[in-house]
């Protein structure tokens, strides 16, 4: 945003609806922007006051005898558009609008801030909410909420959609020690939103990672860039709460049926390199980790623990989470056999037993650091007989110092026997959990963190592919006169074709001989389909003949078709009957397209069939930008990936031309924003080849 | 076990190794016995001490002018046989074994302590152990473990098999103020084991729920008995860890490699209502909850919070646990919008909004609590503006009193500000936690247990069904003669109709005359197939020759089948060739067994065909006492199941005669134990009956 780097520094500030009253949200903030250390220049706004808290209180904006760079609202919605238009004219670049009473009342408060926000895009100011708690910067250092407390100095930078999450996280994290960077209460969002202040805080020297909750992504395109970009730099950690209510994901594709309502957000933030979390918990486990430990080089994990059990658990979720336990060198093995107790465990888990003293733990620490098979060590502590964790903690903190290029995660699992132990541990940047499933989620979600760090740039498009696009534009001209919004089959097999995707031959004709001279020239066996935007479901209505030889049976079937639906819909006016080339078979593959309304087309593939939505074998990715990586990586997390292979036997098929397809959908889909649905099922690969049978296409 | 009600409360007991050195095991033990205000007598022995710890001490345990009940062993395990001899000659019931050097240091302690456990057996001696912690119980009250501190007494008994585990929690419950009725170290488990325990915490009146850290189940049939009745009348929450090592899960059948290693446990667990959980938190957010309040009476919850965005979250773990958000009343909602600001959520989540003092929560919880809509109550609280964390926390109390029989779970979300709030929750029997997501998802564990504890009791056996007991024996023996294990087709297919399953008639043949004959009198079209049990994939050898419509086909396809194999495979001599009569097309399903040397056979259930293993649709549960409902169940949890309902406009299928070829396969491997696995794939499912196509059965 245009603000960034000065949004939570500015040079002066104004709290219009300062107050004398304790209690009252104007007193509450200006006392916590006094007592911040905040060293700009702050000036109380009231009518009817001179001074507040110590300070010159001015009757409006206008009699300040300075520039203001931001204003901090503290007053009733009513009075919001008359501030604003003050702030405007006194050239106020920032708003931060704690007043509430906007869009979250209803349909009032909604118009409310429609119009708040017209007269702030006038002048050009940014704003912060409304209905924000307001903001925190430990560096500036500024705290410009009405909340209780002050949190240390840290650099988790912690960006919120709700206010009491954030009071709830402030309250609990300077009664826990956790400091932060910078904090934001978002609101309702009008203007400023995650976005900016991921890119704020991707800036910010004194921020190593970034948590957001929200319950929305409001600017789908922007997110995705913004954040892409970020997570190449810093850690992004979001726990999104609440189902999506994205109209767009409509029901009536089977690709639409299968992305559900929360696939949107879980793609875009697949797509963009998010660790998505779902608990507060995680959110915070995580953001400890990454600001005191180095990102693990790889996933080979190493445990040291005075017990078994513990050691069995932490392996547990080890391989639950698709990490690896180390295999440690020969070398270790034998120097760990060489010391330790013969009932040790001294493969991995590394079990120095319940009667280990600090010597015990020293010397498995040293060999395990050392050894090069190891990126992470997980120490898990049970106060059993002699321990002595605080001197084991330091011994820890030792070797995490000589080794800072490997990650140390602990669990001190216990109460007051372990506490001192577990209190150096973490002061001295060591996570301490009271139990091992915390720690090991912790790698898990570092080591995520780093493979989509170093994931490759974003590929350029394949270029050398040119779509026959006034086809498709002729076409789409053809079905909007005609008041359709569902295509033709043969339609919709020129439009996939124009995009250089194999489909089966599929002509339309208007009579019995004509469908013949048309089987004629496509070849037999042909399968002739009733053609209709009105009939869904073509076979119920003995819509559909397969198997066709010769031309006679072509005339045939017309005239049974015909007869058919007409039959059953005597109502319903066929544009025809369409002749298609019957295809060999081959493994049937689904391939479709469905549009969320934040983040654009979204990609289906998977197992096809008549039992798509009974296997629901789909993996999904964003249309926009799809990469060859993505395409291959959502082949491979399906089961029909298994069977392109070469299931049991049986010779692989055409991948790449599978690819393809994927390819050119996403290019379709992002080439005509009025295609809203596409459903290729099935598409028949092949050894060599693929070809397009069933082909549905919907536009808006 | 006999000693049961006992066990914890002797009349006397031997310290065994007892001693006057602080640090050694011997003292810590003694003194803690001492502490713990045990009323029974204590008698310490040690050959070189005259009195430790202000006890007479005896030199050994036949200079005891006493009966002794209960030997406490703390002596080297070089001395544990001759003591286990002196132990059995005085008379004493009950051993302890605190001694470790048993089977957990290798084959040398696995010899001491079978040899051990013999001389116990011998003189009918229970043990606990050998390698454990000892045992707690606070209502005898009596603490026979070293380990430091003694918990307050509580309703829950926690079983580990992990002494580390124990100290944890108990030095982690002592700080939280946590209590129990009993505490048990398992160890190495030679002679009692989970079962005991859980049996005896049953029957124990200050026990209300069970708690388990198992690694593995050492007696299954035991096992199952015992949990199935223990959680008719208690919760037993379970942590088990460790992947199964239970070698029988043999991968050679499909259903074999289906069923997976942790998957006996899991199967045996859902048979007999354990509550499993997979971290150490969840195991105690579950007990808390379930010592203080009412289990719920149904799945509706209603959430009381003071912001969206909790409430959001609280929400979502709703649905994610298949629980229900409640309905409220016509006359609730009324009542709340009468009384609440406009911009409140009066609907369910009810937010009091972030400037709710306690008169508004305690509005919304007259009117919610109240609600006979509404089976549970989650409280939530952030610390926002003017937040009355104690005075609310009085008002949730008091409406839980009123309200005896609806569960309350709350969340004080944030740190010392709610602190007090928090404490008199917990203390007053509400659980409180510090995040949405654990209250929520004790209410899951515990909905989840009323319903497991209400399910019906277990069927008898449907009795009318005489299988061919004579058929099966006469077939296993001549396949044993024959020094074989795995039996030909039409073997299976005979054992199968032994038990009523409907086969498709396959009969071997020595000839091409023979074959034809067959043929004629079974109808064609048929399949011939080579019939041997030595090779696996008959198809790739061109063993199978399929849709055969005439006897002259068929002597052809004999011939060629013969030549065919001979090419691939000159070695082997094939039993024959089997004719099979060819179906029609069904549903595709597979029914299995594999065998768990714990938990016996267990039966699944799945979509069949090629494909098998790729989708991994099978259900399973153990053979042994299946019943209706759990073969309803099991073809229910399967995609199968929408195949047999009629998919896509088909007509169902005959879920009856199904359901009859698992219960007969299971009473088939029940009555077979020298059964190893069984795979029926596919069993054809028609509108009208059934038809099990490729029948494997291996013996061991």
């Amino acid at each position: 945003m245009d603000t960034a780097g000065s949004f939570t520094n500015p040079k002066s500030l104004a709290v219009i609806g300062a107050s004398n009253t304790p209690g009252k949200i104007g007193n509450a903030l200006l006392s916590n922007l006094l007592g911040s250390g905040y060293k700009g220049k702050i000036y109380p706004i009231n009518p009817k006051e001179k001074e507040i808290l110590g300070l010159p209180c001015f009757p409006s904006l206008a009699d300040v005898p300075d520039e203001i760079e931001m204003a901090i609202f503290c007053i009733p919605a009513r009075k919001a558009i008359e501030t604003a238009e003050e702030c405007g004219k006194k050239g106020v670049r920032n708003l931060v609008v704690i007043t509430a009473g906007f869009k979250e009342i209803g349909r009032a408060g909604a118009e409310l801030e429609k119009e708040f926000m017209s007269v702030c895009d006038r002048y050009g100011m940014r704003v912060l909410g409304p209905n924000v708690v307001g903001f925190i910067d430990t560096h500036t250092p500024i705290n410009a909420t009405f909340l209780k407390g002050f949190p240390p100095k840290g650099e988790i930078a912690f960006i919120s959609q709700s206010g009491a999450i954030l009071a709830s996280i402030l309250d609990w994290s300077i009664s826990a020690g956790i400091g932060y960077s910078k904090i934001y209460s978002l609101g309702n969002k009008a203007d400023l939103s995650e976005v900016d202040f991921i890119a704020e805080a991707v800036d910010d020297p004194n921020t190593k990672v970034i948590l957001c909750y929200i319950e929305d992504v409001t600017h789908g395109p922007e997110f995705l860039k913004v954040v892409a970009e970020a997570t190449r730099k810093k850690p992004v950690v979001i726990l999104k709460s609440g189902t999506s209510q994205s109209g767009a994901l409509a029901a009536s594709s089977h690709t639409g049926a299968l992305a559900g309502s929360d696939l949107a957000y879980n793609t875009a933030f697949k797509r963009c390199g998010v660790l998505r979390v779902t608990n507060m918990s995680d959110l915070f486990d995580l953001a400890i980790s990454f600001v005191s430990q180095p990102l693990p080089k790889g996933d080979r994990v190493a445990i040291v623990t005075n017990s078994g059990g513990p050691g069995i658990i932490a392996t547990d979720r080890v391989e639950a989470h698709g990490l690896h336990m180390a295999r440690f060198a020969k070398e270790t093995i034998e120097e760990l056999r060489s010391y330790m107790p013969a009932e040790a465990g001294i493969y991995n888990p590394v079990d120095v037993l319940g009667d280990a003293k600090t010597d015990r733990f020293n010397y498995a620490f040293e060999k395990v650091f050392k050894d090069e098979n190891v990126d992470s060590i997980v120490m898990l502590m049970c106060p059993v007989a002699v321990t002595e964790p605080v001197d084991t903690a330091r011994s820890l903190i030792e070797f995490s110092r000589r080794y800072p290029e490997k990650t140390v995660i602990s669990a001190m699992m216990g109460g007051k026997s372990l506490a001192e132990g577990a209190a150096l541990l973490s002061s001295s940047g060591i996570p301490c959990f009271s139990m091992p499933e915390p720690a090991v989620a912790a790698i898990a979600g570092m080591t995520a963190y780093r493979k989509m760090k170093d994931r490759p740039a974003v590929e350029d498009r394949i270029t050398d592919f040119k779509p026959d696009l006034k086809t498709v534009k002729a076409i789409f001209y053809d079905v909007k006169r005609d008041g359709r919004l569902a295509l033709l089959g043969s339609e919709a097999a020129e439009i996939v074709s124009a995009y250089g995707i194999t489909a089966a031959p599929t002509i339309i004709s208007q009579s019995p001989d004509e469908a013949a001279a048309i089987a004629d020239q496509l070849g037999y066996p042909v399968v002739l389909k009733i053609a209709s935007p009105k009939i869904m479901h073509k076979t119920d209505v003995g819509g559909v003949i397969r198997d066709l030889q010769t031309a006679e049976e072509v005339k045939n079937a017309y005239v049974n078709i015909i007869e058919n639906v007409h039959r059953y819909l005597p109502k319903v006016v066929p544009y025809g009957i369409e002749i298609q080339k019957m295809m060999p078979k081959g493994i049937e593959l689904i391939v479709g397209m469905t549009r969320d309304v934040q983040f654009g087309p979204l990609i289906g593939f998977g197992l096809g069939g008549i039992f798509v939505n009974l296997i629901k074998d789909v993996s999904f990715r964003l249309a926009q930008g799809l990469t060859s990586m993505e395409i291959s990586d959502m082949i491979a997390e399906t089961k029909a990936y298994s069977l392109m292979k070469g299931y049991r036997g049986e010779k692989p098929v055409d991948i790449l031309a599978v690819s393809e397809v994927i390819r050119r959908l996403a290019l379709l889909a992002t080439d005509f924003p009025e295609i809203t649905e596409v459903d290729v099922n099935p598409v028949f690969a092949y050894e060599d080849g693929i070809a397009a049978l069933d082909i549905k296409i919907t536009l808006s």
